[in-house]
């Protein structure tokens, strides 16, 4: 008999993309930023290798709040620090759903939620999105009304498309939680900046947000949840005391520091980006107006899965997806967009495929 | 009506030890070492610093998982890396206890325990320990067998005494897992390898580390499981893919490596420890032998509370605790071992106190 509860001893577990540990690839897979952090990080990462790092965090990481509030113009107390944005979704499920309640999300969007329902024993329901990525009105609401949590990706991933946010408020649980993953919300044309909690609905919506994409911190492990105060406390009481280290600390504020650095590079990426949606389509292509640092695209003849291993066996590396839907598979590529140079790569490596 | 889950709503949540972040204090509250790390720590959060922060971690840990592996000359499939050993104990929780299943721990001992088991749901049993801080066997044997968990720090918290080996074995639980919490292992006299695991018993046994103590890094959150690769197949599941980012996975790989720093450090810190041991006793104290590097300490007038808040006035922070026994109270202070000037400092501040 497995020691493991029957949820953990069944799962499959969440895979993340590749992430090959050697150089020389074009590494288009895990929507990373294509540019560095501001040098401000840096600094700031240094400064506190100077100080004690035998001495633990500050548990209420006082200055990241007062920092990230001020972007968002609200109070610190509507801020709460997560390893990751990983870690936030993960502290959201441990503290709104018991086993057996209803947790429900898009689909295809991103699967870590579906993950995290199981290993709490929630019961998951995928919301299929329509085949132009809209919203199913009728089964939505539905489903929403009955959930703990609809996590919702804003924009969406993997196909990088915006929903208006009329469509979002009127998906909040009647007796649950609506969760905006706005991991990649800086990249959107009209960036988010927590309008909607703002608006008042925000008794009932988490924003979470990473600073692993517009802010080029992937490898510190950084995210943060806007809300409400009363949802913030309750919250902290989940997550562990010292869930954010004295380095990605520093490094988070000083990053969020910096917002001219953060805006050039999401705008040198937005420009990028358009320019891959465009010859993709060239390339006979179909591929969704992003509003993230991705793009989601899919061929009439159907071969994704041959043109990803043969952009692998040219050291690219781009994500090959593959959804179950209820009437068939759906499948794609979903390309980083990388620098300007990256993706000529990928452009020309396509041209030679077919 | 609360949106949260009833356990969240109700609970109190962890109260982490006092964290000034201003400078000044002589801070003896909780458990850090006065020595800094290994100087190899800053070159190597400084080498990633030159490399690419955009880019995620090694969600293997690969690196770190071989260094750990060599040091307790197991297998790196039996090694599970976490964002602090905090996060180990969640992941334990997640993966093995289901609502309403049996947690235990001796008692006093870490309340982490008690506070991760009420977020699971699982219901919680206090071994209370006996007055000399030894097993009350009948009662510990009846509560282990049940248990789905038993976290037993090894030595204990906040008392600081080490049991035998044979007595924990002893406690294995038949349909669940025995936790060796072993933050303070490396201060042991004769000090920790896992021994209990290799000798065959380790199909149910985890062991927990933390870099926060031995090795002077409780900035960097970094802690460890070393267990069977069956359970750790199964705890890697739970975790989030990213639960280690790229710098502190650096600080940990230099800090295990330079284990002569690491016993230099563990070697000061016991001999003031036996110091102090002997000076609270001259004072009319009663201590525990240690083995950690904090002394805990009562006094026969009672009065803890008032030397805590008068050595807090003097700008010496320890720790008061004070836990709810079957039959009345028991409290005292619990005194981290710092450099011998520190803790000469807080002897001086006991003798004009009283």
């Amino acid at each position: 008999m497995s020691l493991f509860r029957p949820q953990v001893q069944q799962m499959a577990g969440y895979t993340p993309g590749e992430q090959p540990q050697e150089s020389g690839w074009v590494k288009l897979n895990t929507n990373e930023n294509a540019y560095p952090p501001s040098p401000r990080v840096k600094e700031a990462v240094q400064h506190v290798l100077e100080g004690r790092l035998n001495i633990y965090p500050d548990p209420l990481a006082t200055e990241f709040r007062k920092v990230a509030a001020e972007l968002f113009q609200v109070d610190p107390d509507w801020i709460l620090p997560g390893n990751g944005s990983d870690e936030i979704l993960t502290i959201l499920m441990r503290s709104f759903v018991e086993p057996n309640e209803l947790v429900s999300a898009p689909y295809p969007s991103y699967t870590l939620y579906e993950t995290l329902a199981e290993i709490q024993g929630a019961r998951f329901h995928r919301i299929q999105l329509n085949p132009d990525w809209d919203w199913p009105v009728a089964d939505a609401l539905e489903v929403a009304a009955k959930s703990k949590i609809l996590f919702v990706p804003n924009p969406n991933a993997p196909s990088g498309n915006r929903w208006p946010d009329e469509d979002l408020l009127s998906l909040i649980p009647t007796q649950g939680v609506l969760v905006l993953d706005e991991a990649y919300g800086d990249f959107c044309d009209r960036p988010h900046r927590c309008e909607l909690l703002k608006a008042g609905f925000g008794a009932k919506i988490v924003v979470t947000r990473s600073l692993s994409k517009s802010y080029s911190l992937a490898g510190i492990r950084f995210g943060f949840a806007v809300a409400h105060p009363e949802l913030i406390r309750g919250m902290r009481k989940v997550k562990d005391s010292y869930n954010c280290n004295a380095l990605s600390l520093a490094a988070a504020i000083a990053a969020l520091k910096d917002q001219e650095w953060m805006l050039a590079n999401t705008n040198r990426i937005r420009a990028t980006r358009d320019l891959l949606v465009m010859e993709l389509r060239k390339l006979g292509f179909e591929a969704v107006d992003s509003q993230t640092n991705f793009v989601w695209c899919t061929h009439p003849d159907g071969e994704h899965e041959r043109r990803y291993q043969e952009l692998k066996q040219r050291k690219i590396l781009v994500r090959y997806m593959k959804f179950t839907l209820r009437d068939g598979i759906l499948d794609g590529l979903r390309i980083t967009v990388g620098t300007e140079d990256e993706i000529q790569q990928v452009l020309d490596a396509l041209r030679v495929i077919g």
